[in-house]
């Protein structure tokens, strides 16, 4: 089966890419660099040094094989997007290339509209090039759990049973989104249910939690198939860059009083996550919707298990509560309902401290290469008007975090 | 009170300026000229012949004496209309800037590309200047019945309380929007309750039915203040549609087997809407939301009044179902509630055969200036990638209808 790898060469796409590829799919992956481009611009850099597409897959090739064709394109430049789509033919699409970070979306007006124009009229251009391209493409897509906020009932897959004045009916679950960058993938959900309803698309949204891990079973098989790792404010996801401060000795920085609680799932987990869902292809026409998380913890709770577990490495490791940059609840409800991959077969990692070990001595390894201005949140979501130049920003001051 | 209204020289814009400055508001409106230039595009009038906006804003002047400033800009054009905010400091802004057909949304890739660019980037930008340049203005946004959809429950104003395995929250009422047009709408609504929440800036949506009716109060002062009337295929909603029809001996053209109900509004009511929305100002960081409709009919109810009014008057009517071009339900339960505005005081004109036989006798009397080739419907909402060029467009047969 062929699958086009949408954002094929970010922090997913890429691991993603060499999954399928290793369990014999037909794979090839479309990228705008625009990930990389911003760590150019604003001299961020990943933790683990990660070498050019063209060099990974020819890497990859020498290695196991197998080829994986390359498009540069861009989501929102329809005509790269259908050239690549009517010339590989994609019987599935798996679509990563989104704006993924929150706090990028929240530094000032011109990251929120970058967020949604690529986001919502990418995802819009790759509806309309399955309709007139490839109509029996199944678009795989990636969503959020920040979707649905943090409300104070259960959270369902998707869909939810109301029953009000005396009458049923099963609808869209309300959503609660915390940033322009998870309001995007809001708004993508309800494009791609029209589009199912109205021309027949086959779709499932992956409302995927926080993903944690520096690599998958295929990205180990050499250094030069790593997929990056960010530690900084912008795109370094909780767990990720309490590892990175852990081998610093920078404070794990929570935000506010922690009680924040997430979705989580195992990058080795996400890979597999989108084979289930390519495997069990959806009707034409149906929107399918799955919970893609395998546990939660707060950021109290993970804060706790890096500093456990660092500690016992021989680290110093402070935890300190910092102001919250975000306007979120602190304490709050969470109950996921996340069965249908586990149903459809899914075996999860879960998190346990010998993974943990292993980011934090992948830190330690890479300490070098830790620029620890980055990692102060300067993104504020009350007062996002004034333009930041990461470059210029002064080195922080471990007693001002 | 200073009032900006968006969109002020469209069909809905106008005569809301009118109003508002006859109630002794200070009003400016903000016009791109989007709505005529397609016009010019595509050889589409109004059949209601209209003045130049600013041919209009002098007649008005010398008609009252009040003065209604132009600003020339576009809300996706954060410059303009930053300048426009911050050089007149309105106290309340009317956001009728949107690209406000359903059919348009529909025609191919890049109408609906630009429906969800203008309305949902447009109203980031205008959400960016309320919060940089005029952090107490009220937003009071035309969103659209539409965005609800058809659920087999209750429509509420907004919110809905859910019970959900033992546990209770009020959440935002799903969303089943039809179009891109409609779904553009959803986007706005999230993203202006989550500036509301995380910036505390002061909100009204307005969740308005189809508005019917040629004029309004201050309009009828005299000819050169008329409002646009549509009665084409993309922009002609049912009613003005119908009546248009009935004048020219055009079959009233019922999409399926008419049983789609919808809310409906006169545009006297909408303009006092506004007004009402605008006394009751938010708090600052509320978002409301009002179902503003007065009444809902099915299309054959519709087809059915204009039947019997224009008969009345001598005109040769019939009635004719056509294959619906949109995907929609045309037997589906359908309950509003819509308190809100009538709390606050609103004294609806209800649809009655004297309101019908003044639209008909509107149309009959600009019967020369109705092209019937413009009411065929040739967008179809499953098969919608074909560039359309309504200049181009063959004379519609009659008999093909």
């Amino acid at each position: 089966m062929r699958v086009l790898v949408l954002g094929g060469d970010g922090y997913l796409g890429w691991p993603q890419a060499l999954y399928l590829s290793k369990k014999g799919y037909e794979v090839a992956v479309f990228d705008n660099q625009a990930r990389r481009h911003f760590d150019l611009k604003h001299s961020f850099d990943s933790l683990v040094p990660i070498r050019l597409l063209q060099h990974r897959v020819e890497r990859w090739q020498q290695l196991t094989g197998q080829s994986i064709a390359v498009y540069h394109g861009d989501t929102t430049h329809y005509e790269s997007l259908a050239k690549a789509v009517a010339d590989f033919q994609p019987e599935a699409m798996v679509h990563f290339a989104e704006q993924r970070s929150a706090p990028y979306s929240m530094i000032d007006r011109e990251h929120a509209f970058h967020t949604q124009y690529n986001n919502v009229l990418g995802t819009l251009n790759i509806m309309y090039a399955i309709k007139e391209i490839v109509p029996d493409c199944h678009l795989v897509k990636l969503g959020t759990m920040g979707e649905y906020g943090t409300p104070n009932i259960d959270i369902e897959e998707g869909f939810i049973e109301i029953e009000h004045n005396g009458r049923t009916d099963v609808l869209p679950y309300p959503k609660q989104p915390g940033s322009f960058y998870h309001l995007s993938k809001v708004h993508d959900s309800h494009n791609i249910m029209f589009a199912c309803r109205v021309w027949g698309v086959r779709a499932t949204d992956l409302n995927q939690g926080i993903v944690y891990g520096a690599s998958t079973y295929e990205t180990e098989l050499d250094p030069d198939l790593a997929t990056r790792f960010d530690y900084d404010q912008i795109y370094g996801t909780a767990l990720n860059r309490f590892c990175t401060q852990a081998a610093v000795g920078y404070p794990l920085t929570v935000y506010g009083n922690g009680g924040q609680t997430r979705g989580y799932i195992n990058i080795k987990d996400t890979v597999r996550c989108i084979e289930l869902a390519i495997e069990s292809q959806p009707n034409a026409g149906e929107y399918r919707v799955f919970n893609q998380i395998t546990e939660w913890f707060s950021v109290s709770d993970l804060a706790e298990k890096v500093g456990r577990v660092a500690r016992r490495l021989g680290l110093d490791v402070q935890v300190r509560c910092i102001p919250n940059p975000r306007v979120e609840s602190e304490s709050h409800y969470y109950n996921v309902v996340h069965t249908k991959l586990l149903d459809l077969g899914l075996e999860p990692h879960l998190l346990d401290d010998d993974e943990i070990e292993s980011m934090v001595r992948l830190s330690m390894k890479h300490r070098d290469r830790i620029d620890t201005r980055l990692i102060k949140p300067t993104v504020d979501w009350r007062n996002s008007e004034n333009h930041v130049d990461y470059a210029e920003s002064e080195p922080a001051q471990l007693a001002q975090v």
